[in-house]
């Protein structure tokens, strides 16, 4: 296959081709920019590998949909997404991966890079480890924290959702969402549905006991998500809680459903079957059911990946000096994302393709402008 | 001075220029790669960015001669050195600047990048805190811990001295030695000299209260220091030591000596005033006195810099997939660094150049070939 030494490298942005250039880039022309930078940190965000850097950080504990597979596994998938990072938003990212497992060290950790990194991408972090460590760095650093399993998942899913609206003439406040999975993804794809207009008790979450709600015996995120989603305490079996409902997106495990599991949905019905490798219901058999099928697969319409997102995300935060990543930059990510499609937009594509030239650009000028 | 967005960036070692590149370097395809790594340790250091890569750990507490700056002074001056390793070693290096301080916090941040980084640069990391971070590293990791300060002045300081020892007609085990400086630098030198045939009664190390003998109430990396050299229990300020000394190897700061205090060193004496910007003593005065005479500016003959080992070394621990840096390696670079001066070998020219092109090869094959 020939990955041998990984996808990305680094190369200079100055010339070393003289003791002169060695002055001025290394001792002792550097100790100018050491002493501008400690006086002032805008040198430090304008001078330095910070300004257009980010950290992507993964413990492997929740490896793509492999399970806990460690820190060195989780390299090379961490490797790709830099890659990615430079190829569509010519963003500088360096892949590490922690063997730390604690929230208290992989905290202390990731901030000793905040210096070096001027955003952090978190990924594949086991839930509800995932949930504290965000939030202590989100309130401990001032650069901008981004968990692409919580975030991206949840802008390119509001995206392709806010098309399939429209397609089907639907307004967020009157559709009714059945998420499956309660994880990272499935937690922050019900948080961003209300920022973005949905309505608390048009939102089921289920996890593998069925739809979270106040009666259920939770803690952490899921008890979060019970009092805040749901209000009119549906409970049942995810097949159940399907009965009647407008949109279905799966964040959870291939599988779960068959056809008739989708019978009762509504009329025009959405279904987002984003497992992967195995989606959570066959896609040709999910079309017999509902008028838009997606899933997180290339070889079917409506690929819904965060590699959509993420790119223009962090071009669009370093853009700006983003210090956070607000509910506010999730949302214009999202729609910025939605109107790329342009006049392609049909059943069958609902999002944008990440080779369209004018995607990152329009996504980054959005996330700059809400930051 | 236009060191926007610094000096280096990263660059893509694959192709990503369609569909099905990305299924092959993203998902689907790399889960390929971490199910390979996670079953292999092999893989992770062939088919990843550790295979090629270096950490530049640097908390900035020590930093160049300008004393405690903190992390953010500390990272363009470790981006110069990440430039300097990918031009002329096409080594991957990134710096990390952490905000810890506690050895327990260092080492704990150290770890968590070793899994990315095939090999650990730690640099202007204040004495003692240095030598407990790195002892400790050296313990518990995998990957080579290479402490610039430490080992690569040693490496350039020996290399230098083998030379001027070969002009004026010495051997090691007859020259006395007299290091000024018992900090990360003078306590690596004189631990080097001693592996490489100098006699523990001839090197005397002085810090500030003159010359380190068991006799001072001292602990730690000086205590060590004042059991192991000066056998002979020299005591004494620097100048009244220098009395009777072959060689003189300042580490220290600047304008410490006046011509003066050399008067009584040996006939064809060697002078080493490294203290950056300001030697210990001014060159020209030190000419007066000394057979060879070397600073560690580049505007004077004989600029003994690291920038001539850690290069090469970096180079040969990688190639050679070493787990540690023993003194062996040192050695073995110090003499290839000797060598590399070639024909060219005079008073003026006790070390090669940088950009002699032979250097590094010739530095990292004999590291690869000890490691």
């Amino acid at each position: 296959m020939g990955h041998s030494r990984g996808k990305i490298e680094t190369a200079l942005r100055v010339e070393l081709e003289d003791a002169g250039d060695l002055s001025e880039h290394y001792t002792p022309g550097v100790a100018e920019v050491a002493k501008r930078v400690a006086e002032d940190p805008e040198a430090l965000r304008r001078e330095t590998v910070r300004a257009n850097s980010v950290a992507i950080v993964s413990d492997g504990s929740a490896l793509l949909g492999l399970g806990d597979q460690g820190p060195a596994a989780a390299l090379p998938v961490m490797e790709g997404k830099a890659a990615l990072l430079k190829r569509f938003a010519d963003v500088d990212a360096w892949p590490v991966c922690p063997r730390s497992r604690e929230p208290d060290d992989l905290v202390r950790t990731v901030r000793d890079l905040a210096t070096s990194f001027g955003t952090i991408n978190l990924e594949d972090i086991a839930a509800p480890r995932c949930f504290e460590v965000e939030r202590r760095l989100r309130d401990e650093l001032d650069v901008p924290v981004f968990h692409d399993d919580q975030h991206g998942t949840a802008v390119v899913v509001l995206a392709a959702l806010h098309n399939a609206l429209s397609l089907t003439e639907r307004e967020p406040a009157g559709t009714s969402v059945v998420i499956s999975g309660a994880g990272a993804a499935g937690s922050a794809i019900a948080r961003l549905l209300l920022v973005a207009g949905y309505r608390a008790e048009g939102i089921v979450v289920c996890d593998s006991g069925g739809a979270l709600h106040p009666g259920r015996d939770l803690d952490g995120e899921k008890k979060w998500l019970a009092e805040h989603t749901n209000t009119g305490h549906r409970d049942g079996r995810l097949s159940e809680v399907l009965d009647g409902a407008d949109v279905f997106i799966g964040v959870s495990a291939g599988g779960l459903l068959e056809g008739g599991d989708l019978a009762g949905m509504a009329r025009r019905a959405i279904v987002f079957a984003l497992a992967n490798p195995d989606p959570e219901v066959d896609p040709r058999v999910a079309a017999g059911h509902a008028e838009i099928v997606a899933t997180g697969r290339g070889d079917h319409p409506n690929q819904i990946n965060n590699v959509l997102v993420f790119p223009g995300m962090f071009r669009g935060l370093l853009d700006a000096g983003a210090t956070t990543v607000t509910g506010d930059i999730l949302l214009a990510a999202a729609h910025a994302l939605a109107e790329a499609v342009g006049d392609g937009l049909s059943a069958d594509r609902i999002v944008p393709s990440v080779f369209d030239e004018d995607l990152v650009p329009a996504l980054a000028a959005a996330v700059a402008k809400a930051a």
